[in-house]
């Protein structure tokens, strides 16, 4: 992946100002993200890059197409987001432009982790092809860890070796993405180090994902070769990463406000380039109300962090971070990402100029994404049979009639998403496993998606809803169907309108579906914009809070990471309930 | 070029203390360029890389081959120099370790850039070969401008898109050096563009060079590619490039000690990790009496600069222009290069570790480099006839007898070695044009030593020497022997003595060789030991000063740039006088 003007001779000479520049922004003072200066300049614009930077503004505007005048505002390169997954905002790639480009956003460094699992390289070939031509710039991660965990799960692609190779040389593809298979990689697995050798190979960016990991365990992922985290929740955390030559991205997702955890810690440092900024899941309705990478930096600045600062962590040091030279900062040979901002405490863009191009004006495109048809996005993606009733009935062995001693799956709070496993006796009756209301339990069920048949139930508690089913094709990491209910009555009705509607999320109560939203494109995107997907997503909050989850501001992200077996200590897989740190199958009944 | 252990799986055992390390630094203060603090630490080492730093220091030291205790020192990531040419240390690479490991260099990007000029490609191959297994890493950045200039002297060879390509795959190539012809890249020439086009094709590290370069000019040479320049002068020449995103590599070579002009002007910049330091030519000498990169952080220190900042420049800044992982920190995976110091402020390496292994003590080498035969050293490069007066007389047209005007030479001042080309009249004897001693001249000639028989003479004024003669094979760029003499008889023992030594310098007044330094290898350097080349270069200088000039404190670089045809105004080449501007043929008669 390179960036490089089309015709550098013309390039040259528009530097020179032989030929005419395509736009000439005046009257801005530029945010210098190599020296921290904030300086008035001219910037000059061809071909889609920067060709000249008039700090003395003594420049000849003659030879130029056309002149904004930047009234004085400050001018910055434009936003990157270091590592997000696009399909998490509930968006497809151009709906999704359409939400981040006028928040400030040019670039972002997306892994098509979710839609992978779903469709293996298909998938990943229809992000690449949904984001050609829009006015951003989606740079691909390639999902590293497809399924997360093999053999305790059943996702509908596995990627290797030369699957990984064969992607490496598409559009706009700039590495291998969050390595979180950690596990794998300081026991030498095979297939994670298969994949970091060809990425190693290929010399291409390596993204790390360590959560926790510490001492020389942390030491050891550093020596295979993933350089990055955005997993630290902690200054500690981050700090002992950075020390040790990490590149830490500081994470504010939905559900993890890292920011403000970890920049205090790590302003005390007396160098702040390797760190950067990501946002890894938002959903629209979060982008729209809290912003996107412009909400970040304001978050980091409201956490004491200087705004220049800030900014350097969400674009210069990004760039650097990906490997990607002459993206970042507003200096010749620079492509042409910028955004006008008034006030560098409350980071609002004003105008948003992308590949040399004004693109959004006053927090709206300057012209509407056409959205092209993809065969992808009609494909019907849950290969599940019609369900009954007998489908979400936890069975005893024939042999046990009257309590069974089962291994629960225990939330630490009704916050965390910490699971741990417990034994405890429950009644039986009629051969199934009765659920005690008193003990604050529900069913849950993860149903392969992927016409395989596997399916597996278990007992979870402090989950958060009390009663009727809610079910959810969008389940991390493989996306199977996860259904968590009070009776297999409510169950059978949510996963059969979720089997219906071709995916997304359900709500059932009284045997009736109170809420739903529709996901069809591979069971974890719509195909509406954000304004119409956001308010959908607010009504399943709802849902789930009338069901009773009262606990979270984004309940409905809970049911997302009930089957995610990288996520500490024991979750639940299409093959049953799975212990992280075994990497073992844990019995129902104990 | 990839900085890997050789078996990554023990590579982890090593890092979780699973195996046995080869050697833990005990009782140290690392110097982390990542965060800039100084903290107590013990640092594991295996296979030539860190497997590990333990920050509490509780690590059990059972499993390690070797303790190495630090005595509460300072340990700092081994230095690096941004850019050196080693040919002009006047040492060969081996000999050239020896002088700069004990110094704390662990590594130099060189150029060959003299040696290509005289024997291309079988020159670069030589400077490879001979870096092989020393206690150090010779990164090499390909001369990208074989000759400087062409069409305006004849060189020992020609690098063209093909050449480069082929040596790009040699051993620890890692780039294109100084891209000199910048006029030739802002002027869209052919043969730069195409060497620009391979470097750029292979993604690998652009050397940039681009003395006063500024503005539009500035600009459109950044666009170009090459990103990084090692030829400011002055603060504010560095700042306009650091602020246009250019990497600055502040140079202290043998007579352009820059450390001291443009590091107080970027102290004040938020941030310097685009900085570096370089020492691009240091005569053995000059190495063996300021040191090398311990010098130039010890400068930088004394010009104001933070120590730690300084090492950075001098360490991690540089890995990353030269955009080579695992090098330049002291970090999990990293290079086991480092330097043990006792004091902040004048830095003098006590211990030296490359590769792991401990590699100097005190000043010395631990174990003496093995110097291999090599068959280029022995080949004469020096292919001149045996020249004699005639050679050297500067004919006038046969028509012309009294009077004529000159087209002369004349440097800026006794110390600086920029020229203009002034028209003045000289009297004709018997032909040939005499010299009037009273006008400060001398004659020059270059001539061609690739058997072209190509030759020039002009007259030069304010040389530095006023009788006598002065001959050296090491006159750049293309090392054609250059000799300054007051009459033809000098000239002759003067050339035909460096012809007899197989090229090196000469001295002659009243026509006998008064001092002479052997440089047999490509007639740029010796075969001897810094501390033995050292004295000579001393007793050059003071033969230099006999002749007539006191007034450098280096005056045998002198001559070497006289050739120079990248270096202002006008310089003389083995086809005439050339002015730079215009790349144009002077004619010597106005």
């Amino acid at each position: 992946m390179k960036l490089e003007p089309k015709n550098l001779e013309n390039m040259i000479k528009a530097s020179l100002n032989l030929i005419e520049n395509d736009l000439v922004i005046t009257n801005c003072k530029v945010i210098n993200v190599f020296t921290g200066e904030i300086l008035p300049a001219d910037v000059y614009i061809y071909d889609g890059f920067i060709s000249h930077v008039e700090y003395e503004c003594v420049g000849d505007l003659t030879a130029v197409k056309e002149v904004y005048d930047g009234n004085g505002k400050f001018l910055s390169p434009g936003f990157i987001d270091a590592h997000v997954h696009i399909e998490s905002s509930l968006l497809t790639p151009g709906n999704y432009a359409e939400a981040v480009v006028p928040l400030g956003t040019t670039t972002v460094i997306t892994d098509p982790h979710e839609i992978a699992n779903v469709f293996g390289k298909q998938g990943v070939k229809y992000m690449i092809e949904a984001s050609a031509e829009l006015p951003m710039r989606q740079l691909i991660d390639l999902p590293s860890c497809v399924p997360s965990v093999s053999e305790l799960e059943h996702s509908g692609a596995s990627f290797y070796y030369d699957d990984i190779e064969e992607m490496l040389q598409w559009d706009r593809v700039i590495g291998i993405a969050e390595v979180m298979d950690y596990e794998g990689v300081i026991n030498s697995e095979s297939r994670i180090h298969d994949i970091l050798a060809v990425a190693k190979k290929h010399q291409v960016y390596m993204q790390g994902h360590a959560p926790q990991v510490s001492g020389r365990e942390l030491s050891a992922y550093l020596c295979a070769g993933p350089s990055t985290c955005h997993e630290s929740r902690s200054a500690g955390e981050a700090l002992e990463k950075y020390r040790n030559g990490m590149k830490v991205d500081i994470r504010d997702s939905n559900s993890n406000a890292n920011v403000m955890r970890i920049v205090p810690g790590m302003n005390k440092l007396k160098y702040r380039d390797n760190l950067c900024f990501c946002t890894d899941d938002r959903k629209c309705n979060v982008l729209l109300k809290d912003g996107h990478m412009n909400g970040v930096i304001r978050d980091a600045i409201s956490a004491g962090m200087d705004p220049v600062d800030a900014i350097r962590c969400a674009t210069y040091n990004i760039a650097k971070e990906i490997k990607l030279e002459k993206l970042g900062a507003i200096a010749p040979g620079y492509v042409a990402d910028m955004v006008l901002i008034d006030d560098l405490i409350n980071i609002k863009p004003l105008v948003v100029f992308f590949d040399g191009r004004l693109v959004s004006e006053n927090g709206k495109l300057t012209e509407p994404i056409c959205l092209k048809d993809f065969e992808l996005e009609k494909v019907n993606s849950i290969n599940i049979r019609k369900m009954s009733a007998s489908d979400f009935q936890l069975k005893v062995d024939k042999h046990q009639f009257s309590d069974v001693s089962l291994n629960l799956i225990e939330y630490e709070s009704y916050e965390s998403s910490v699971t741990h496993c417990v034994s405890e006796a429950f009644k039986v009756k009629d051969g199934y496993v009765l659920l005690d209301t008193k003990k604050d339990t529900m069913y849950a069920a993860v149903i392969n998606r992927y016409s395989l048949e596997t399916k597996s139930i278990a007992v979870i508690r402090r989950f958060g809803i009390s009663e009727g089913a809610i079910a959810s094709s969008v389940s991390h990491d493989s996306h199977n169907v996860t259904v968590v209910y009070d009776n297999a009555d409510n169950a059978v009705i949510a996963v059969n309108s979720l089997i219906e509607y071709g995916g997304g999320m359900v709500a059932v109560k009284d045997g009736a579906v109170i809420c739903s939203l529709d996901l069809p494109v591979a069971g974890l995107m719509s195909t509406l914009k954000a304004k119409e997907v956001a308010p959908l997503v607010t009504k399943m909050a709802e849902a789930n809070r009338l069901l009773g989850n009262h606990y979270l501001e984004n309940p409905i992200s809970r049911i997302t990471i009930l089957s995610l077996i990288v996520s500490p200590d024991i979750k639940l897989s299409d093959m049953g309930m799975v212990d992280i740190k075994t990497k073992k199958i844990i019995p129902v009944f104990s």
